[in-house]
């Protein structure tokens, strides 16, 4: 039973074993988003405002933050958006960069305990990144490749998670503060890629004891149908043992399936959150509230 | 690798290990459907037809036949319709009934290798059972029940499977034709159940090498927006290594749901069957296909 607590000013969000699944909002990413990436490069944050504000409306229980737009100043960049998406949300967020001078200045001005995202198995990667996490107490994405790349083979990728999680320990930080993510491939060119995960990261729950994420969004690329594809597979990464994915709450089939996977994992007590959401019989409950989620979106653009 | 084969006059399915889930269509049962219960007990099977046909167009592998009606002929109705529903359709059938005496009316009649559904785990039933099973040559659906009911302890589910799979083998039926169900239970009123049937479900398959089934419908009894919850289910079940569900494929979260979790465990080579049935990106995949089977089965009454 291990549980991460990550925070705002003034909200905790647990993600745990046996608790509900957290939703990490992943829409405030420049990356493949031009207009996005154009806005943010001349400072008009009003879409990473209003793509806040709608992830959380659509129950997203976290928010990741990137900013990562070639040849700006991404430390700059990813500070401010920290600051404005923290004055206009409560829900706690993640600081994700590849930049680690970029990860320090989003930790700076964070208010709360934020997810670090992410660390990698390169030892380069793993001593100037840990050092910060200790320093500012947050918690940590580690991803499961290091300097040989992405191995196809699951034990190699266990090996790298192991690897963090004791250098981690040498830093101070708990394996309670590190959220693996076991690299989930496209289903569409690697048919092991659910299998591969689902094994994974129940033996990274099972041996390592520690808590799960991935993207989800990587394992249904270039399929027809995508959403459906990626809901099916969070709940039955949810069934193997993940605790949150970095994934879009307002796709109503990823939002129901995320919902259903928590109600037969036993983690929606009563069915509590599942009948509020689907009260009333005719309205199709969680997709109509991913759809007004849309609908409140729209104005702000894109 | 365990397969269980079941075959129609001209058509053989294979429910096994790594192959593409069966779906086995529920929608032939009187069983709370008094408008069909009426119209078979007076002889009049048209909507029995229209049911096979519209299940098989919505993608069932095989069908579920039952003629359970309080002071019917239930032998000779079950007889019948299993004559009729095999002069239409080529898919093997599941003979349903808790009357052994119905069981054998509709194995004498039956063309092919049927799934005989069920037995339980009664020294008595499995006696008359059992016996029949093998005389006809036929697979069979063990349900872990027993003189003692359902119980509640997944151990004792286990041990009643195992005692039914060794009673079989006693009368020359092999592990490989019996397809046990760990009997799902609502998970509105029982937390857990999902939980519990996920661990059995791989314990059957790890353990005892059996193939699995359900009646998948019973996990979201009495809770809203039922068929996300159920499909979410047979995703999850599936994950855990269950082969086959009663259910209905015109229920397009269901079939979609079952479909994607084919891609997800590498069971749908190169993701072909759902790159077919997801062809058009405008069409809504295999939504679209469950649709129009609903539209077709519907000038048939109900």
């Amino acid at each position: 039973m291990t549980n991460t607590v990550i925070s705002s000013a003034s909200r905790e969000v647990v993600i745990g074993f046996d608790r509900p699944f957290v939703m990490i909002g992943e829409r405030i990413n420049p990356t493949g988003r031009k207009l996005l990436a154009e806005e943010m490069k001349a400072g008009d944050f009003s879409r990473v405002e209003a793509d806040a504000i709608a992830q959380v409306a659509g129950g997203a229980h976290m928010l990741d933050v990137n900013a990562g737009i070639p040849l700006a100043d991404e430390p700059a960049l990813l500070a401010r958006a920290i600051q404005l998406v923290q004055a206009i949300t409560d829900v706690p967020l993640s600081i994700d960069s590849s930049i680690i001078a970029a990860l320090e200045a989003g930790l700076a001005v964070y208010q709360g305990k934020p997810l670090v995202n992410s660390v990698t198995g390169e030892d380069e990667v793993l001593e100037r990144v840990l050092p910060l996490v200790a320093k500012y107490g947050a918690a940590v994405v580690a991803i499961s490749n290091d300097e040989t790349g992405i191995s196809m083979d699951p034990d190699v990728r266990y090996a790298v998670a192991k690897k963090i999680v004791e250098r981690a320990a040498d830093h101070g930080i708990p394996y309670s503060d590190i959220v693996v993510d076991p690299l989930v491939m496209p289903i569409g060119a690697l048919g092991q890629a659910g299998q591969q995960a689902f094994k994974l990261i129940r033996r990274l729950r099972d041996e390592l004891k520690v808590n799960t994420t991935c993207g989800a969004g990587n394992v249904s690329f270039g399929l027809p149908n995508r959403q459906v594809i990626t809901g099916t597979f969070l709940a039955m990464a949810i069934g193997a043992g993940m605790t949150s994915a970095i994934t879009n709450p307002l796709h109503a089939e990823i939002k129901s399936a995320v919902m259903a996977a928590d109600v037969l994992s036993g983690n929606d007590g009563d069915c509590a959150a599942w009948i509020k959401a689907n009260r009333d019989p005719n309205a199709g409950g969680a997709d109509r509230e991913a759809r007004d989620a849309r609908r409140r979106r729209r104005p702000a653009g894109q």
